[in-house]
């Protein structure tokens, strides 16, 4: 007998004929003899309504009364799958995180989930279709916690951890992951297999297919997932470990990234701590700095340091650049219309040439190249904006994607 | 110190604003140094949102997942109440059946509260505020169980006797109990004090001020209530027994109740168990019955019974009746355009002569009576349905309470 965790989105749930037809999917699982935990989340656009309700009360509303706020929305999910599945005549129980438990650790809207009691749910399973919130769970003393947003994917992921599952099905309202982004390059093609750390560098793709924290926690457990859509029967894509992949192709998907800035610190003195000096603040500041790049200057005691921000950010950055006291340069340059285009691959390190194929291509499109950054799995550059889908529709073709 | 139970219907904490509204409410009342429970409803609208959820699903939806449904209603409007409060700076917080826990007897969608622990509570009451959900508890089995539609007024009305509360305040759209339908009678007055009996049968206008059981529950443990308006400032409705009320009226309010329909059972076999053999089938027909009168009839063998219901269930009646081989009798009379107006006062048994004003005044406004019924604080009559506000109006005048 096989143990499924099925998790289905915001979408996937988000109305009563959607619940209905989720019912179905599960209906067929549970009658093909597997155990089934479903996980759901709250229907799509409830969460968003409860944090309007709060935001009208508060800006900064109290944290813990946020999380018995929101944690009403996959409750309210649980209680209609599950009445669905009984009308369809399957044994069906929602399991809320205080019934369970599911315990959590951390703060408040930021929890993650450490334990729970399985032994109650499986023994029900022998018998009915388990539903559980996801998203949610509560802390050592009672109080209802949430994981933050995206968090019933890593709720499904820690379910198929502390279940023992045998497989972990993340059912959403795209069918999986793709070589690049659909809606914008049409010969972009669903990617069958990939390895976790491929699907963690695809983060631009596959932001909108599965949460990356969730991902992470599933490559360092091992959990195999699959990615799917709730409203086809197509296969969606498996996520695996890399030695469970056989590489035909050195690049597994095109990325890339919108709305960036580049900002480039010209002559920075070169010395322990100022890479520190500089970013430091920029956390406090809750400002994301993405992609960093340093390369010794023309005169060998200063550098330059280049980074890329989101464009949102640029000026609150530059301001905070300039009023930096522990920082010295010569110069700031900025840039606030680059993109990011990546390949991908764990393909690559044993494939020769890419960088050197990849420059080549983008030269033959006369894209200039702003910046470079490498990894193992991943080679972005940074290029005017208006150069980006060019640049991703030349590299999807010559890695042989299209 | 005194201790409060403080409970907001559904239009006072029906948005946002009304939320903000009640959070200052309860702070006014914290601050004056009472120790407050809250206990809320649902956002009015909320609950029927999430049952015409269900209803999509399926007529007869699962009560136990019912339940888990509709439960998140107040829980909303606890953690909103409680983010509201904390807002304008006062220590509060929701408190949830299971974290309570409020336990129930009885069926999902119509259990009842029999206990709840009250020491954790207690020991918060001394820094902050409780937030506690209306309607609902959870089973000896750890179900979320429901007390019915209404079930926020039981659940105050329970926590007043569990917490042995000093008050017990019910804050509503309406400003109390008035002598009788202030929408049709402009000089219809708000009454001050009231007592639960008066107030049960003063139900066809209380209903729309408080669930009837409620008030039952609070007269067997003589928890005095007040039933306020949430908009304004002025004071409510009390309702107390009725020996802390000086009575310088003798009726207190004039009710009366529409689409009633009368039947006439005429020449019904006079021999013991008749009653119970007529009315039976239409109990096992969830057929309401309200007034019944038996008078002998002109041949002293026989007897003539008079009933009311609801007019929308008169065919529905008179099949049963015809169809019921326990029960003989010559004829049956319906009128289906009737109504029913009561006086009620507890002042009226001290008082003669009150069922002889009623009549004459009936009289002068050539109003005929087809049925009278009395008890020891209600005198009701039968009329046609047209002559209705006419009577009320003339008793209201009458028994000086215009």
């Amino acid at each position: 007998m096989v143990k499924k965790i099925l998790k289905f989105g915001g979408t996937s749930v988000g109305g009563i004929k959607r619940i209905q037809h989720v019912a179905n999917i599960i209906k067929k699982e549970y009658n093909s003899g597997n155990q089934i935990i479903a996980v759901v989340s709250a229907m799509s656009g409830k969460t968003n309504e409860l944090i309007d309700f709060s935001k009208k009360i508060s800006d900064d509303f109290d944290k813990r009364e946020m999380d018995v706020l929101l944690s009403t929305g996959e409750q309210i999910s649980c209680a209609l799958l599950a009445g669905a599945l009984i009308k369809l005549g399957i044994n069906a129980r929602s399991w809320l995180n205080w019934q369970i438990p599911i315990l959590t650790n951390g703060q408040h809207t930021n929890a993650r989930i450490v334990n729970m009691n399985t032994s109650k749910i499986n023994s029900f399973l022998n018998n009915g279709v388990a539903i559980i919130p996801g998203f949610q769970g509560i802390s050592e003393n009672g109080d209802i916690t949430t994981l933050g947003r995206g968090g019933s994917d890593a709720s499904a992921v820690a379910f198929a951890k502390l279940f023992e599952a045998d497989a972990c099905e993340i059912y959403t309202d795209v069918d999986g992951v793709y070589s690049t982004d659909p809606n914008k390059i049409p010969v972009a093609k669903k990617i069958e297999k990939i390895s976790f750390d491929e699907m963690l560098e695809l983060s631009s793709l596959g932001a909108k297919v599965m949460q990356s924290s969730a991902v992470q926690t599933a490559m360092m457990y091992d959990i195999p997932l699959e990615v799917r859509s709730t409203f086809t029967d197509r296969n969606g894509t498996k996520i695996f470990e890399h030695q469970n992949i056989d590489y035909s192709k050195s690049v597994t998907g095109v990325a890339y990234s919108k709305d960036d800035a580049k900002i480039t610190l010209i002559g920075v003195e070169d010395r322990p701590g100022v890479a520190a000096n500089i970013f430091e603040p920029l956390n406090k500041s809750q400002i994301n700095v993405d992609m960093v790049i340093q390369n010794i200057s023309s005169d060998s005691k200063t550098t330059d340091i280049t980074f890329t921000i989101k464009r949102i950010d640029l000026s609150k950055t530059t301001e905070i650049l300039k009023n930096n006291q522990k920082i010295k340069y010569k110069d700031i340059s900025c840039n606030d219309k680059v993109s990011k285009v990546s390949i991908v691959g764990a393909g690559m390190v044993s494939t020769p040439g890419v960088t050197f194929r990849m420059f080549k291509a983008l030269a033959e499109e006369s894209i200039n190249i702003i910046a470079i950054s490498t990894s193992e799995i991943k080679l972005s550059v940074i290029i005017d904006e208006e150069n980006t889908l060019k640049a991703v529709k030349k590299l999807h073709t010559i890695f042989d994607l299209d």
